[in-house]
C-alpha cells in the first residue's frame, strides 16, 4: 500500500455508486442475521477493518504526524471526513474535559436514498463510520469509542457521531528489541 | 430521486473507502454462501439492482437519450465509467455484427488492493459491475449479457467484460392504455 498520495488524490468515485454499494452490504447483512443488533455490530467490526487500512492512506496522504491533544485529533479525524467522503462535519460538544466530542453532519452521503422500514429501527444504518473511526485510531495508539447519539434516519434534526478518549496505547515493540 | 445534476456533479468519495467497502462486501458474500459460484451470482444481482436505480441518475446528469445503434451504447457504457469510477475503459473487439464489444481496463478501482487466495481462483470478484450494466441497458428497453473474458487478478495481461446484445424490450405499456 506504499504509492504516491498525488496519483490517488485524483481517485475518486462517484458517491451515488458507493452509496447504492453501501446499501447492498446493509441489505445482504439485514439477511444474514437474526437480529438488528448483529447487524450494527458487524457493521462497526467491518468498518474497524477498514479504519485500519485507511489510515495509512490518510497519513501518505496528509502527511499528518503526531496529534498534539484529543482537539488536534478531531480536526483530523474532520479532515478525514473531508477527503475519503466528501462531507465536512462541524466537531461540537466538547466535554468539559476535553475527552469527548461529537461530529456533526448535515447530510451523510451513506444515507442519501435510504429510508429505514418499521422493523428497522435499531439499525444503526452508517455504523461503518464509527468502526473506521475506532480502527483508524487505535492504530495511531489511540484507544476511542465511537457511537451514533443522533441519525437524520430516525428523524433527528442532525446526525451525530460521539467520540470518547480512552487511552493512550503504548506503542507496540517488535519482539527482541526494547 | 428527482435531482438536479449539478449538484450531485461535486459529489465524489475517495475510491480507497469504496474499495474497501466493496472487499468488505465481497468477503461477506463468501462467508454466506457455500461456493464461489454462488458469490459470483449474488455479486451479479446486486449490481443489476443498483444499475437499475443509477440508470436514472446517468440519465438525469447527462441529458443522454436513446442511443441510435450499438456502438452509441458501447460510448455511453464507457462514459458511465468515467463518471462513476473514475476509469475510462477502452472499447474493443467488436464482432463484425456489431452486437457485441468488449470494455478493456487497465486499472480496475475495484480490485486495487485484492489478491486472490488460491481457493478463490474462480471468483469474479468484480462482478458487481457486469450486473449493472445490465440492470442499466434493461431500463432502456436493451436486454444484453455482460461477463467477465479476462481479469487482471487472474494474470491476465488487461480486464476484460465482454457485452453481447440480446434484444430489444418492448416499451412497457400500463395495463388499460395501447
Amino acid at each position: 500500500m506504499s504509492r504516491q498520495g498525488t496519483r490517488l488524490d485524483s481517485k475518486k468515485v462517484n458517491s451515488e455508486l458507493f452509496t447504492l454499494t453501501y446499501g447492498a452490504l446493509v441489505s445482504q447483512l439485514m439477511k444474514d442475521y437474526e437480529n438488528v443488533e448483529d447487524v450494527n455490530k458487524q457493521l462497526e467490526r467491518m468498518g474497524y477493518n477498514i479504519g485500519i487500512r485507511l489510515i495509512e492512506d490518510f497519513l501518505a496522504r496528509t502527511g499528518c504526524g503526531r496529534c498534539y491533544d484529543f482537539r488536534d485529533t478531531a480536526e483530523k479525524i474532520q479532515m478525514a471526513f473531508r477527503i475519503y467522503l466528501g462531507v465536512s462535519p462541524t466537531v461540537a460538544n466538547w466535554s468539559p474535559a476535553a475527552d469527548e466530542f461529537s461530529l456533526q453532519f448535515e447530510t451523510n452521503p451513506l444515507t442519501e436514498f435510504v429510508e429505514l422500514p418499521d422493523h428497522c429501527l435499531n439499525l444503526k444504518y452508517a455504523n461503518m463510520l464509527t468502526g473506521v473511526i475506532r480502527g483508524a485510531c487505535e492504530m495511531v495508539q489511540m484507544e476511542v469509542s465511537a457511537y451514533f447519539v443522533q441519525d437524520q434516519l430516525k428523524g433527528d434534526n442532525v446526525t451525530e457521531i460521539r467520540v470518547k478518549f480512552i487511552k493512550r496505547l503504548e506503542d507496540a515493540i517488535p519482539a527482541g528489541e526494547d
